[in-house]
């Protein structure tokens, strides 16, 4: 039987992630939960938060038999991962510290951006990955940029110049503190729909680092053996995927495939409870 | 003693409401209570909106003693002002059948456009509340325009294209239906920050109703003979406030005062359950 990966998420924007799942995954079963009924968790407190991961995480584990969770949420990764890993048998891979191991890689100066949502930013999570990884990190709250996505206005010269004075806000104050950036990480799963903007707005030679990529790349890495199929096995041609949601079904099918790069199917609805 | 108005919203957009009160009846004492909590209530269903909303209204009743209550709500006024009445023993105005009634006073055409957030249109409780009022109305969501405010770029270049790029595509439909509006209803609590904006981004001759405003005269109508201080009294110079929250107090206390004018001092954390 072909594992299965559970793919978590407060929303939907962790549908991002998904897809550069199953770009290099193809062969896994996945099962994702957008735990719509109780989003936002960036307002949340860090206990509510936990509980409510660990009781989605139980649900892709116990349920849906993940043998894997990726969590595609950057407030729960940031907020919720120790209490996840306690909660269900199984290894969890949060966004975070795979965007701040991505940032490693990319930069030359040892200094980085991050931009992200509020609730993100003051966790500063992605700040304390880049120091374990001996990178200074300005972070930057883009709190319009996930209502333009949701808005459909992903190549719109709107979100192009919102974009343009998030960006030189952010320039101007590292050069205020001295730092001498030459990466940008996208530190939300809504982010990677507008990576072609992002790309066009940043300084020449400045790279853009992309977390739900970096995290689909960090899994293939944990789990892509153990998923690999038995030689001689035919992998499935579509991925198989199913969509759970614990309410707004309707919104998630809308814009989901957006975010999926393919249509979501049918999204069924289940209750966590309160 | 003077009566308490008791003021109910999901989050803070509320305020602009208690604004427009505490500038018609300065002699009252005002309570304000965000369930910011268990915001939006946009995402929920009508069955947990209503007992949110009632526990809220009895909060402010049976606690903090309000005689009268305003549903400065948008989304609670459309799907619970009747559970909210059932809920306390005082007189409760809500904000669409106030705002339809001001913009039937105010159109000559009898042709009317609303925007509001997407809850609110999905509800199409302004559409109905115009109807009962023998107006036709073309209720229009504009999901960037909170997150704008909420940014502070209440006067700002890119706000002032996203209002025309949304009025545009509504007078765009509006004449495809053969409606001939001469009267834009401010159907969201946020919306009266950017009052200026719409007022120069309508066509020439239309009239902007601001459902804040109209909710207050409607309050004033009601409630305001029996808060007048008695012949001789000496009204209080300052307005007598109280602001409660669930949850979040820091944002409140930052972006609430843009919206009640005046600093809200400080908000008192309140726990009304899960």
């Amino acid at each position: 039987m072909t594992p299965t990966i559970g793919v978590f998420d407060s929303g939907f924007g962790g549908l991002t992630v998904l897809r550069a799942l199953i770009h290099r995954l193809p062969q896994a079963r996945f099962a994702f939960l957008g735990d719509t009924a109780r989003l936002p968790y960036g307002s949340k407190s860090r206990r509510t938060i936990a509980r409510y991961a660990a009781e989605s995480a139980q649900f892709l584990v116990r349920e849906q038999g993940a043998e894997f969770l990726v969590i595609a949420c950057n407030t729960a990764s940031a907020l919720a991962l120790d209490a996840i890993q306690d909660a269900v048998p199984v290894p969890v891979l949060g966004v975070i510290e795979p965007g701040a191991t991505a940032a490693r890689a990319a930069s030359r100066t040892g200094d980085v951006l991050v931009i992200a949502t509020d609730a993100t930013v003051q966790s500063h999570a992605y700040a304390a990955a880049c120091r374990t990884q001996g990178l200074r990190a300005l972070e930057k709250a883009c709190p319009l940029l996930v209502p333009l996505v949701e808005e459909g206005w992903i190549d719109h010269p709107v979100t192009a110049e919102v974009i343009r004075i998030y960006l030189d806000e952010l320039n101007a104050e590292a050069a205020a503190q001295g730092l001498d950036p030459d990466v940008l990480v996208l530190g939300c799963t809504h982010y990677p729909l507008l990576r072609p903007l992002m790309a066009r707005a940043v300084p020449a030679g400045m790279k853009v680092i992309d977390s739900a990529e970096a995290a689909a790349e960090a899994a293939l890495r944990q789990f892509g053996a153990r998923i690999a199929p038995p030689a001689g096995a035919t992998s499935a041609p579509e991925p198989i995927l199913r969509c759970f949601a614990t309410d707004s079904v309707d919104k998630f099918e809308r814009l989901g495939s957006r975010f999926l790069g393919r249509p979501t199917g049918k999204v069924e609805l289940v209750d966590l409870g309160g």
